[in-house]
């Protein structure tokens, strides 16, 4: 991907949906089609202007490289080769998110371990409530960072192949037989939407945690801290929590970008949108890399994250006797003096959330 | 629900989804924590207006709840109530949107088998492309509805049980023992934006259809019309595709409505978000009520659905030799004659989307 | 309205765009249209009902109204009723959210005057940064409703007079005079997507005031306070920040329902729209209920708002050099001492925001 | 631009908010500050991988920046920089848009002109309604083109001068004056809202214009044409209106686009925002470029459109008698013989938005 100063940490993402891996894909679905290998025209900046007049880069794409095989594309329609090219590099893509999901699982499987009985104040709706500890909130991320790798596991990144309509009409024509199981999704679109959907669950996750680390470090509050920090362009003293500001951004923008897919597959109409299908392919290549880059981001902040358990015992002793206002009516209640302790299943909580934590890591390759 | 002059149609949601019905899931939540029934209050109004002050209406329903039996609530949370009773509520609306979901499914599998080999011209970009027959567009709209089922079908509607700040600290004071399996989801909102998400589905999928019918029962297409038709305030001749229009309606505005449910998620903060949580009730009623009403119309629509054949060939006729140019490059590329039809499988995939929607109506209760 | 369990705080927006104001709008289009009063119709579930059939409820009330005048609606069609009673509706509701934002507008001045020279330490991505006074501080959320409130002044509210195609054929015909300078904007919507856009502002300027309140009211910072605070159903201590936190709830929905108006006006087609007409009522509707909700709101947070000069005193203290680094860098570049004050111009730029806001509230009606 | 495959005619935005003009146009804000030029840096990529760790891209600068002069940046912040750069690419890119709007506007002007008079049928829902002239329909088009581009020509495109923290304490420190008038909006973003609000009102009116031609140019309507039309990768007889589609596109993800630029808005905080800042710049990059892409391609659509009157006039007679219901009514309530015409005040109307046009472009420079 070109440098983007827009969106600070782009760099991550690497070298997912940029206009050179879409270009390798589309020739890689080609090459598939066509039973044997085919060069990658350097010509991109050529095919992108190019690719308005046929409103998709494949016709211009095709003209190239049939220069190397007079009988490449035959039967093929180019929704054919732009929705396999999308489905392999969001497959591609998809195995780099939940490899840092799952970074970021280990270290908050560890987190949750380390703080399990560490004392906190629960805080609702931003003030204090009652005890809880570090390690039941690091259970919360870690449920919401779970429940995301969940719905990514379960994608499906099906090959799009249907010809002209979708009938496969000039395949049967040319005597092709077709892979078994391979789905017609030309004017049905739940494969992009799914996946859309899928990705916000991701910043969603990232943003859950992110958003304790921004109010955590306050200096007012003080209990957790970026590792390092960043800087500021005129106040030598500053160290803002950076990675988690950058994660928050990418949340408030990724549900939007979902809706777009959704509202893009609700346009289908006869048998290739006239729109809808063109709205997707930038929609979702800023998904993709956003989401990228907002995993690594979290996996990196978590990482580095830096814990005051003794802040926390500050504070939860400065909140006082009114975080133990509901224990006095619940024991009253029940006619019995307070427990020595109001965290209740809290801890065994924290247990079954790492095991749950541990059972995807083992169950992933 | 209270006549909406603003969403023609919303009769068809019934009560899914009303404050009365809210109210009824409440009561519902608490009476079965207590273990006990529990009258419904009837001052809803009056509810309604002290919701403010606590920021949701479940403090001024205990208080209420409490003339009836003093140990209401007791171990609970105005989230775990609002939660668990968001969630039964879409429980049975996802139920009446499947029933819904299912008679189009049944009419369109008819639809599909009647008209497998009725030839029609297929579009792409809206210019005549090649041929198709009828049967393999309905295909493609009974796929988009199937593929919406199955993502309903999926779902979870977990009650939440997780006290103060989740940690069911009071309930164990209390002695309390918890119902397994219960999950806590307090502040990773998973189960929200899955619904949210699969109820959009369902509108794109509604679309899909609603799209080709506005399109191909234009007068100049004349391929479809509406049974009925909707009238004219001051044209006595109009008959309008309303239903459709509607459809289409709803799906403009319910992608934006599963954002918002993900931007909320992603603002989920502390033990209970200061805003994000009150944000999702009722953007979660539009959506579900609206995907009710979308779900029935399209049922409607589909029962009613005028097809015909005879402007479909014609239409095919009229367009020519053009639509065949494809296959003459295919035949001669391949060095034989054009064979009689140019259908490829469309036939076979007919059968097999019928025979997927007979599987899944047998699956079904 | 009727009671809304889902939306605390609905009460406030009155009977501002309610299905009974719809139909008395309506009516009162038709009555200036006929040029004598009518009474309107008592059946508004039978007109709700019925809407559906013509796709909106003109054609249903037009056969009502008929029953007193038979010349009723003669020469208008269903979307120049529509339309004209939301903007008249709309009208009246910028009215209302206008007078609430004055009420803003005065409590802001007020504070930032009293509170010009009050220190108190910037915060920059959550950092402490620099001093600053709260005085500098609510004159940032004046600036912010003053250009809600600017935007909204620069509204207009047309008729919508058009006829069933926009021609004027059927007035013409009859030999009315049209009221010179009626727009027609039946397939052009900017009144309506100008109208949502200045909505949104609004929700973005009470958030910018909620967001700050939710901080500095986090027990930790403490120098805010609203002034009652909300309880708890189950914790007797707390006193939550919940008018912040529902403004806040509101900005979280309303840019996506403006979204919903772009959508839909750029679904405009033909001489009048296939969906995207009908996708705008119930999300103007919704959009200006939130508006109304979350003005008056905020104008109810900032009358109670308790500010602590002691505390911001004391964490500016607390934060003791770090925040004059800054301050230190600049002199030694200037080569002098740093100055005693580090405030630049934030007492003028005050003063000046103060001075806007009298401007403002002396040429409101 | 880099070349890019996921949004065909992107090339036309040109150097538009590139991470080159982005680079420049912080120098250029750099050094009027400064007071004297400053050589624009070569190391894009470093910036924009360096940009990660304050947030932003001005840290990595200003070192770049301060080998060339020590004086570099001394009294603004990060935000100063990157708020200033993306209005001055902003105000220039507006210039652009509203040149391709007006020369859209020119174009509308003479096709409204020449088909004043042209007959052709209303639809309204997709059904024939009564007659109008092309020219009538071209007089909403250009409507729709005025109305964005008026909400373009009310916009600021403000500097932003505020130092750390908004109070311009290091600037008053080391004695510098200030221009007049500079506004501070760090956490108060109307001036970015009102911007990507009136871009999508560009995009909606593009879209309006690209919907009737998909629409009309549907063969078995076929009364208008793309110019030159789009191809097929493997239908030889395809012409497909590629250049409408593409507008089409666009529109579908700009609502939410500026969807986001508000919900950013709505998360300012403190004396600047953690992430809602953040979310800002790549959003507008985004909305700006296709805007610029949307009119660009409308300007050329018109250009080369093609009319089929004979078509028109054959599609109304065809229509028949159904079209002069409305009349028959209305000469009947009035008590004589239908007019010969039934265009109401159609041609007048053409007329006052034709000279509305043309006032508009003298006014432009």
């Amino acid at each position: 991907m070109a440098a983007d100063l827009f969106w600070p940490g782009d760099d991550r993402a690497g070298d997912h949906f940029t206009s050179e891996s879409f270009l390798w894909a589309m020739v890689d679905v080609e090459s598939d089609w066509l039973g044997r290998p085919l060069t990658v025209p350097k010509d991109l900046e050529w095919l992108a202007n190019e690719s308005e007049s046929g409103g998709n880069p494949v016709i211009a794409l095709v003209g190239l490289l049939r220069e190397q095989d007079e009988g490449v594309h035959r039967g093929l329609t180019s929704q054919d080769v732009v929705d396999s090219a999308l489905m392999r590099m969001s497959e591609a893509a998809v195995v780099s998110v939940r490899r840092d999901l799952h970074a970021a699982v280990t270290r908050l499987a560890a987190l949750a371990a380390t703080h399990r009985d560490t004392p906190m104040v629960a805080r609702t709706l931003t003030q204090h409530a009652v005890p809880t500890t570090f390690g039941f909130r690091v259970a919360a991320w870690l449920t919401a960072v779970l429940d995301a790798d969940d719905t990514l596991a379960d994608l499906d990144f099906p090959d799009q192949i249907g010809g002209a309509a979708g009938t496969r009409a000039a395949m049967v024509e040319l005597g092709r037989e077709l892979p078994p199981g391979v789905p017609r999704w030309h004017t049905t679109r739940a494969p992009v939407t799914r996946l859309g959907d899928a990705l916000v669950g991701c910043t969603d996750a990232c943003a859950r945690i992110a958003n304790d680390v921004v109010t955590m470090s306050r200096p007012e509050i003080g209990e957790l801290a970026e590792g390092s920090g960043g800087g500021s362009s005129t106040m030598p003293n500053k160290a803002n929590p950076v990675l988690s500001v950058l994660v928050r951004r990418a949340a408030m923008t990724t549900p939007q970008l979902a809706a777009t897919l959704h509202l893009a597959a609700a346009q289908q109409v006869d048998d290739r949108a006239d729109g809808g299908w063109h709205a997707e392919w930038a929609t979702l290549r800023d998904l993709v890399r956003r989401t990228l880059v907002a995993a690594s981001q979290t996996a990196d902040l978590l990482a580095g994250l830096r814990v005051d358990p003794d802040r926390m015992a500050a504070t939860l002793a400065g909140a006082g006797d009114a975080v133990l206002a509901e224990q006095r009516t619940m024991a009253a209640a029940a006619g019995h003096d307070p427990a020595p302790s109001y965290l209740g299943d809290a801890i065994a909580y924290v247990d079954a959330v790492v095991a749950r934590a541990h059972s995807t890591l083992e169950e992933s390759p």
